[in-house]
C-alpha cells in the first residue's frame, strides 16, 4: 500500500530561503548551498562581437560602454561578492537584488530608476520531476544582465543567433535581446506542456481501459505540474502585458510587436493548461465511477451465488434433520419415499432456475460493461 | 473492459509542430506532412470578375492592383517556397507568417504595418471526431489572403455570392470579404454545436432510461468537444470585439454593423456551449447516482434473502444435530414428537413472515424505482 | 427502469433553424412550420386612438405619420412576404430582420440607422414544460413594431392601459411603449420563477422526507428550467443596461427611470435563479447522502443477522457431525451428556447476546436516523 | 424517516406579492395581510426636539419645514391610503412607492428628482428561523422617511441617541440620520452571522464526534441562511459604494467617512459569510466520508466473521455427511478415529488463526479510527 | 469515534466583541478581558534617538514635535483611558479608534483628516493553532502609532534596525517606518505558510501511503488555516495597492518602491495559499477514492471466499440428508459407493478451482494495488 515517490520530496522547497521577517529591505542573503556563479559575457554591435567567460569582474566595468550591447549572464547565485560587485558596476537596485537571491519570486516586471527588472520562471523536467528555476533579467542603457538559479539554460540558440554575423540580431538593442531571452523561456514551456499532455493521454488510456489505483496518483502529480506551469505562465503574461501597455522608454517601437507575439504564446500556454486541468478533473470522475462499477459487479456476483445457494442449503439442512420418521405420519415422511431424493434435486433445480430467471429479468446477467 | 476509441489518438496533436525554443522569431518551419498548397485566386470589382486556380505565383503579382479586390485562398501549408513568395508579393509580416505555419494558434486579430492579420479555427466533424483546423486571414489595401490548413472549406457559398453578378458583393471592399469569411466560419459552428446537442440529448435519453458505463465515456468525449468549440469561439469573440472597438482604418463604417452581428453569433455559440457543459455535469451526477441506486437494489435483494434463510438454516442445523435423545429428557425431545417436523416448518414460516413484515415496514419491498 | 418524459423532446429545438453558413447576411429564411402572421395595429396620441386587426398591410403605410405613436404587433413569423413588406414600410435593417426570423437570438439591444432593435425572450409554461419564445421589438420615430414567435402574449394589460383614456399612457412616446413591452416580459418572469421555486420546495419536501429516484430527475429538469430563465434574464439585463448607459436619442429622459426599474427587476430574477440553483445543488447532495445512508442501514441489518447466526450455524453443524462417539472418549462426548442439548442452546444464547452487546457498543443498534 | 421542520414553510415566500405583469409602473398594490401602518415622527434640530406617534397625517404636513430634520418612521405597509398620503406630502416617486409595497426588493440606492431612495433588508431570527424584512428609506431636503415591513425594529438605540441632548446628533442633517439607519441595519447583521457561526460550530462538533443524518439537514439550513445573509449584504455593499462614488448632493462631505465605515462593515459580513460557506462545504465532505468509513467498518466486520466461519461450517457439514463408513476404506475413515473429533477442532482453530493472521496483515484489525 | 481537538474552541471568536447595533459610531467599548496596554516610545531623527517605556502619557505629548519621527507602540487594548488619551494627543479619528478596539477588522487603508489609518492582521502559531491578531497603524505628520492586540510582536528586528546608528533608517520619515511595520507583518506570513505547506506535505505522505480517518480532519484544519491566511493577505494586498495608487501626501516617492515590493510579497503569499488549497481538495479526493478502494478489496475478499464455500457447503448438506438409502435405488445411492466420499472431495476441488479460475479471469486476484 505504500508507494515510493522518488524525487518528489524536494518539490515544494522553492519558498524556503527568505530574508528574515523584519530585516532591512534590500538585504541580500545568499543561499550557501547554491552553486557558485559562472559569469559569461557577450558584447556585440553591428560590426563588433566579443564572447568570453569572465573571472575578474573588473573587466566588465572596463568593457562597459565600448559596445552597443553587453550581455552578462550569471549562472548560479552562491557568491554574494560577485553579485554585489555586479550591482555596483551597473547600479542595480537593492530591492531587485534581494529578489534575485530569494529565488522564489513570481514572474513580474518592475522599473527602478530607468532600468527594467524582469523575473520569469524556467521549467525543466529533471528525472521525471518538473523543476522550476528563477531567471532574473536587468535591462539598462546598453546592457542586459541575466541571473539564473542553475547552470544549463535554454539560451544556447540565442547565443548562436548572436554569433551568426549574417543575422539581424547584432544591429538591435538590449530591448530586443531581453525579448529574445523571455521568448526563449516561453517557447521552452511548449515541450513541457506537450509532455504533460502526453502523460494525460497515457493516464486517459489507462483509465478508460483498465483503471488502477496508481492512475489517481498520476493525475494528482499531473495536476500539480499543471499548477506549476500555470503559476509560471499566468503572471508572466501579465508582466509582458504591462511591459507592452506602459511603454518603458527602453522598449523600442519595433520590439513591441515581438513582445505582443510572446504575450500571445503565454496565453496559448495558459489555454492548454486550463484545458488539460479540466480533462484531469473529468478523468478523475471517470476513474471513480469505474471503481464504483467494479464494486457493483463484485457485489452482483456475490448476490447471485449467495441468493441461489442459500435456499438450497436450507433445504439440504431440512432433510438432514434427525426427526424420527417413526414418531408419526407427519414426521419427515419424505425421507422414506423412493423418489424423495430425486424430488429434492428437482426442487433445487426449480429454485435455481427461477432465481436465475429473476436476475435475468432484473438485467443482472447482461454483458459486463453494463452496470 | 478495454474499449477501443478509433480516431481519437490524433486528437490532441494540434500543438506538436513548433519552431524550436530560442529560434529567431519569424522563422517559418513547414510541417513536411502537411498537404501541398493549392492556390485559388478570385479578383473582382463592381464590373469585373476573375476566378482562376494559380500555378505560377508571378501571375498574382501581375494582377495585383488591377482589380479593386483580390482574394487569394491557399489550401494546405506544405510548401515553404509558395508561402514565402506570397509573403514577398504582399509584404506580409514574418511574425504573422510564422503563426500561419504553426497551425495551433488561438483565434486573434493583429495589426502589422497597416495590414490586418486574423486567426480563426474551423471545426469539422470527420469520422465522428471533431477536427480543429486553422484559418489565417490577411487583409490589406485591395487584397485578402486566406491560408487554410486543409483542403475543403466552408467558403463555397461565399464564392457563389461573389460570382453572382446581381448581388451587392462585388461593390464592396476587402473588409467586407474578410467579414464574410469570418462569418462563414462562425456560422459553421452552429451545425457542430447542434450535433453535439443531439449527442447530449441521446446520452440523456440513455442515462435516464438505462444507464450503462459507455455513457460516461460519451459524456467525457462530449465535454472534450465542447471545450474545443469553446476554445475556438471564446477568443474569436474577443478578437472580433477588438476589431470593432479599435477601428482599424481598413474596416469601413458599413462593415462594422456586420461585424457586430458576427460577434453576436459567437456569443450565442458560447452561450449554447456553456449550457451544454452544465447539463453534461448534471447528467454525470445523475448517472453516478443511478449506479448507486442499482448497488442499493442488489444489496437489498442479497440482504432480504440472506436474512430470511440464515435463521432457518440454523434451525435446520439444530435438528440435524446428533445429540442422543436417549441421554435424557432435555436431550432433543422434539425429535420424537409426532408434530415436531410440522412444528419446525411452522416456526420457519413464522420467522420468514415476520422478517418480510419487518422489511415491508422498512420500505424495502416498495416499487423498484424507490431507493 | 425506463421513465417516460412526455413533452420534453421538443425542448432543445430553439437553435435548429438557421440561414445556411456562408449565406448572405440579411437573408430571411422563414420557418415553413411557423404559424401565419397576425398583424394588429394600435395607433394613439394624446387625443386619438385606433385599434384594428390589419389584413392589408398597405393600410399601415397610409396611417403612418398620422398618429404620434403606431404600434404594430405581429404574432407568428410564417410568411416572408408580410415581413418584407413591413421591412420596406418602416425601413427596418436586413440584419435585424434576419434575427427576427431566426428565432433563437440572445436578448440584446442594437441600433441600426437611428432605429432601436431589441430582442427579449418570453417564457411560458405549456403542459408542465417551460417554453422560450422570441420577442423582437423595433423602435423608430413614431412607431414600435413587435414580432412574436407565437400567438398569445403577455401584452393584454398593456393594450388595456392604452385603451384607457384617463391614464397618462397616450401622452407618451414610442420609447415609453417599448419600455412597457419589455417590462411586461420581465414581470412575466416572476410567476415563472415562483412556480419553479414551488417545484423546488416540493422536491425538497420529498427529498427530506422520503427520497426516491424520481427526485433527481425532477432536480435535473428544474435546473434546466432555471438555466433557461437565466439565459433569458442575464443578457436582457445587460441589454437594458446598455440602453440606459448609451442614451440612444429615441429614449427620452423621463423613460430612463422606468428602464432602470426594469433593469432592477431582471437583477432580482437573476438573484432568485442563482439562489435556487445553489439550493438545487445542495438538495442533490442531500439526496445522494440519503441514498448512502439507506445503503448503510441495509448492510447493517445484513451484517447483524449474518454475524449472529453464522457462528451458531457452525455450532449446530458441529453437533450434526457423524464422528462415532464409540471411537474414543474424545470423540464427541457432548452428544451423550443429558444436558448437552440444553448446553448447546445456552452457548448459542451467550454468543448471540455477546454479539448484540458488541453491536450496541459500536452504536449500530441506535435509532434509525443515525448512520 | 420523515422529519418535521416547523416554521420553514413560510420561508421562501418573500417574492409572492407582485403587481400583475403588464400593470402600469408605479401601481401600489397593498398586501391585505400586511400589518396596519403605525407612524412615528421624530423632528429635531440643534435646539429643538419633538417625538410623537402620528394618527392624523396632516399634522406631518404642518410640521414639515419647521424643523431642520423630520424623521417619519412607518411600521407595517397594510394601508394604501396612509402610504399615498405620505407620498403626496413629501413628493415621493411612484416607482419608488411601488417598490416599498412590493417588499421583496434587492438592496439598492436610487435617485429620483433630487431625493434618495434606499432599500435594505433587515434580518431577524424568529423561532429558530431567519426572517428577512424590507426597510425602505427616502431622504430629501430636511426629511427622512423609513418604511418597515414589520413592527419591532433595530432603531431604538438611534432614537435614544437623538433624544440625548448632549450628543452631536441633533446638529447633523438628514444624510447623517440616513447613514445611522443603514448602519444600525448593517450592525444588526453581526449577531445574526455570529449565531450562524455558532450553529456551524455545533454542527462541526457533532460531525467530527458522531455524525448523524440530521447534521446534513442542519448544514443545508445553515447554507440557506448564509445565502440569505449574503443576498442582503452583497447588494447593500454595492448600494453604499455607489452612494459614496456618485456623491449625491444630499450627502455632505462629513457623512462620507461614516458611509465608508458602513461599507467596510458590509464587506466584513460578506467575508464572514463566504468563509462559513466554505467551511459548510468542507463539513459536508467530512460527513459524507465519515458515512463511507462507517460502511467500510460494517462491511469489514461482516467479512471477517463470514470468511472465518464459512470454511468451518463447510467442514462441519462434511463430517455430518452420511457416507457409509462401511462402504470402503476411503469412505469417511476419519469418523472412526478416536482423535478425529479433536482433530476437527484443531483444523478449525488452524483455519481461524490463519485467516485472522491474514486480516491482521491486511491491516483490517487495526484501531477503529483507521479505514 | 470521538476526537478531542484541544485549543480549537477559541478559534472562531475573532468577531464576538462589537459595539451594540445602533450605537453611536466612534464609540470605543473596550474588551474587559483584553490585556492592559503597554506603551513603548521610540523617537529618532538623523542624529537623535530615544527609546523608552512610557508610564505617563503626558510625556509623549511633551516629546512630540521634538523629534522628526515618533513611534508609539501600544501592546494590549484593555484600558480605554490610555487609548482616549493617545487619541487626544495625536488627534486620531473616533471611527478609526472604534476599529482599533473592535479587533476583528479586515485589513484596510483609510485616510482621515490627513492621517493614514492602516489595519493588518498578525498571524502567529500558538500551541498548534493559528492565531490572528489585529495590528492598527496611524501615520501622521512626524509620528507613527501602532496598536497591537497582544504582547509579543514581530517588530524586534525593526527596533534593532532603528537603534543601529549606521543604517539609513534614521534619516527616513514616518512613511518608511510605516512601510517597515507592514513589511514585517507580511514577511511573517512566509514562515506560517511554509509550516502549513509542511503539514500539507505530511498529510499527502500519509494519504498516499496509508490513509486514515484523521487525515481528513487534518486537511479540514489545514484548509481552515489557509482560509485564515488568505483572509489576512488578500485585503492587505488591496490595501497596499490603494496606498500606492492613491498617493497619499504622507507617502514619499522613495517609499513607493518599497510598498510595491511589499504588495508583491502579499501576492506571493496568496499564490502559495491558492496552490495549497487546490492541492488540499485534490488530496481529499484521493483520500476518498482510497477509502472506496479499500471497501472494494474487503468486499472482494468476502465475495471470493463466500462464493467458493457456499456451493461446497450446500453439497456437504446434501450428503448429510437422511433420505433412507433403503427406500429405493434413486434414494441417495452415492452414500454406499466405496469411492463416494473421495468423489465428493473431487467435486469440491473442481468447483473451487473453476471459481478461482473465473475470478482470475475477472482480474480479481491481481496485485493488491489494482481495484
Amino acid at each position: 500500500m505504500s508507494r515510493k515517490r522518488p524525487g518528489k520530496q524536494n518539490r515544494r522547497s522553492p519558498f524556503k530561503r527568505r530574508s528574515k521577517p523584519g530585516a532591512a529591505p534590500g538585504t541580500m542573503i545568499v543561499d550557501p548551498q547554491a552553486p557558485k556563479p559562472r559569469v559569461r559575457l557577450i558584447a556585440f554591435g553591428p560590426d563588433e562581437f566579443l564572447e568570453t567567460e569572465v573571472e575578474d569582474l573588473e573587466k566588465i566595468a572596463q568593457i562597459r560602454g565600448r559596445f552597443p550591447v553587453i550581455w552578462v549572464n550569471v549562472d548560479g547565485l552562491g557568491d554574494a561578492s560577485v553579485l554585489s560587485r555586479l550591482q555596483k558596476i551597473f547600479g542595480l537596485h537593492p530591492l531587485a537584488m534581494e529578489d534575485v537571491v530569494n529565488s522564489h519570486q513570481r514572474p513580474k516586471v518592475e522599473s527602478y530608476d530607468g532600468q527594467l527588472f524582469i523575473i520569469a520562471r524556467e521549467l525543466t523536467v529533471r528525472e521525471t520531476c518538473l523543476e522550476n528555476d528563477q531567471l532574473a533579467i536587468f535591462v539598462g542603457q546598453g546592457f542586459v544582465i541575466s541571473f539564473q538559479e542553475i547552470r544549463g539554460d535554454c539560451f544556447d540558440p540565442v547565443r548562436a543567433r548572436i554569433r551568426d554575423r549574417s543575422g539581424q540580431f547584432r544591429s538591435r538593442g538590449p530591448d530586443y535581446l531581453c525579448y529574445t531571452l523571455i521568448d526563449a523561456v516561453v517557447d521552452s514551456y511548449f515541450p513541457t506542456v506537450e509532455s504533460l499532455g502526453e502523460k494525460l493521454e497515457a493516464a486517459e488510456e489507462s483509465i478508460l481501459r483498465r483503471p488502477c489505483e496508481k492512475d489517481l496518483v498520476r493525475l494528482h502529480d499531473l495536476k500539480r505540474d499543471l499548477l506549476l506551469v500555470r503559476r509560471a505562465a499566468w503572471p508572466l503574461r501579465e508582466a509582458i502585458g504591462s511591459l507592452i501597455r506602459d511603454r518603458h522608454p527602453l522598449i523600442t517601437e519595433s520590439t513591441l510587436a515581438y513582445l505582443r507575439d510572446a504575450a500571445d504564446h503565454t496565453v496559448q500556454i495558459i489555454d492548454l493548461v486550463e484545458t488539460d486541468r479540466e480533462l484531469c478533473s473529468d478523468l478523475r470522475d471517470i476513474y471513480l465511477s469505474s471503481v464504483s462499477m467494479r464494486m457493483n459487479q463484485i457485489v452482483k456476483v456475490l448476490t447471485i451465488i449467495s441468493t441461489i445457494f442459500i435456499p438450497l442449503t436450507f433445504l439440504a439442512g431440512v432433510y438432514g434433520m434427525n426427526f424420527d420418521p417413526a414418531a408419526g405420519p407427519l414426521s419427515m415422511p419424505e425421507l422414506r419415499q423412493p423418489l424423495g431424493y430425486a424430488g429434492f434435486w428437482g426442487v433445487c433445480l426449480l429454485i435455481a432456475v427461477s432465481l436465475l430467471g429473476l436476475f435475468a429479468w432484473l438485467g443482472w446477467l447482461g454483458e459486463r460493461s453494463e452496470p
